[in-house]
């Protein structure tokens, strides 16, 4: 199946411990887009400025990713300028300019309605609402991102979004703003009873927990030597993630198991170069052998019927002894 | 296989969020050697003050426990008085007092000396060193933790002890402190060139990581619903680790992986109240069934062979399409 998605498109100038870029082609949607683009089709819905450079669009054109809806307007592209310092978990915004972006509200065409699958990354809760409300039959699966700005300036615009997701997908942090709870599993109870029938808590280089009413799974990040720039990161887990689910179509939680580890798989690659160096150059190779990376790093013997029994003591054998 | 431990024993007296305790049985070595107890055979090295209660001692007698070497001293028992404030992954220490801890310096029977896991829980390195020089025979496997405060004071000894240990257990920022290196990849790789064949990273609620130098398992925490207190948490973890690995004699990494995740269930219970109050009354049951809600919370279909050439779209094929 086929994705379609709105949020930003920028262009970024991080420093991290590693080095810096500058205004390098970024934004929430685009690390989505290009994720997801391994494994589906996507169509982007953003505005650009007259200044957005050939060979940008050129590379989403090579990941065969629709465009159409990426209109052009009269202004610059959206500017971001962030930093990490130690803690590679959080960016700390400079500076942010919205340019194209301030009041941009998309008309989606006859064909961006089609699409079966819906992202709403993270971006204004009321341009979110507004390309949902546009989509003619409702989509199979709708998903949505959202930060901590918008959980404070329009939480009743949120509310809304949230309340017509199917998958919430949220920072570690933003869970506990917004639901006022500080253990995760009572944060996603809180989440999944306001709409949503599963949440993806994202926890950067911790990983990312899966909450579904009846189950919870756990993806670890991929350790890496160098976190170059963890920019984009989370956005390119929700594009692995969904990207996998419309490949399939498997929207069981055996399939959410899988798409969590392939949105991990994209993820890690993103934070192993500055903006979308990496996440734009992979191949299915690279990315399937990934996949067993995580497999490895995961995989313990054992569902707990054959193992356990065989070691444990009773109560009167072999304790208190030297052996 | 059988432990022999050496480590502190406390009365501690904890705030967190969910309340407090006053003077309830503590210290790494307790909280290590009860979680062990559950898999193996264990003789603890310590010393309390004539205030040490009947009860306590009891508890540790119903658990096999061998309690010889745990020698009893005019004087008081070691205090520790620590808060947890919103970051339950920290203990904010407000009083220590070592008490008869002060230079005590154990001498080992020939009995303790005969066990073939040795443990050097998180006490004074002068002390972990005293202990394991005292061994006859070099045991089997050796394993030791320890923290912060010996890291900024004690750093030659503890240099020592950590080329002495085949296993080192680490927090996350103890093992940036140690090394310097923001990655843990570089920091297991720094500490595993210093003398362990194998590194355990611990990180509270985010899980731990067991780095050796062909291998890297990831385990995460147990998502819970209210973390009571977290203290012993990590030596509750090594405690089930060491326990499974004395009690399988497994020093393979398929071992460690199971003990990775014995661990994870360990600490679990432990930080589901306060001090042992968990921990000293589980059944086999409860570990059997929490060990298949690890299962069922990290497993994910493939080891890639499988699932994901099915999905992956050619370069030709399927993309940009509404489907």
């Amino acid at each position: 199946m086929s994705i379609l998605a709105v949020g930003s498109v920028a262009y970024d100038s991080v420093k991290t411990p590693s080095g810096g870029n500058d205004d390098a082609l970024g934004g929430a949607l685009t690390y989505f887009s290009v994720a997801a683009s391994y494994f589906a089709s996507v169509g982007m819905v953003a505005v650009v400025g007259d200044d957005f450079r050939p060979e940008d669009r050129a590379m989403l054109d090579a990941h065969f990713i629709d465009t159409t809806s990426l209109v052009t307007a009269r202004g610059e592209t959206l500017r971001w300028m962030a930093e990490y310092r130690e803690d590679m978990n959080e960016a700390h915004t400079l500076d942010i300019q919205l340019n194209v972006f301030d009041g941009f509200m998309p008309k989606l065409t006859s064909r961006d309605m089609q699409h079966p699958f819906l992202f709403l990354a993270n971006i204004d809760p009321d341009l979110q609402h507004h390309v949902l409300k546009q989509m003619g039959d409702r989509p199979t699966l709708v998903a949505g991102d959202t930060m901590n700005l918008w959980i404070n300036t329009k939480s009743d615009s949120l509310e809304k979004v949230i309340g017509s997701v199917d998958l919430l997908m949220i920072n570690e942090t933003e869970a506990r703003l917004l639901t006022g709870e500080a253990s995760l599993v009572k944060a996603a109870r809180n989440l999944l009873s306001r709409g949503p029938h599963t949440v993806v808590v994202k926890r950067g280089e911790y990983g990312a927990l899966c909450f579904t009413p009846d189950a919870i799974f756990a993806a670890p990040a991929y350790p890496l030597e160098t976190a170059v720039d963890p920019t984009g990161a989370g956005d390119s887990f929700a594009g692995g993630f969904l990207g996998y689910v419309a490949a399939t179509g498997d929207l069981t939680i055996d399939g959410y198991r899988r798409a969590m580890i392939v949105g991990s798989v994209m993820a890690s690659f993103t934070v192993e170069s500055f903006g979308l160096d990496r996440l734009s150059a992979l191949t299915h190779a690279d990315i399937r052998d990934r996949y067993k990376e995580f497999w490895k790093l995961t995989y313990f013997d054992g569902s707990g019927e054959r193992e356990l029994p065989s070691y444990m003591p009773t109560e009167a054998e072999g304790r208190n002894a030297i052996r």
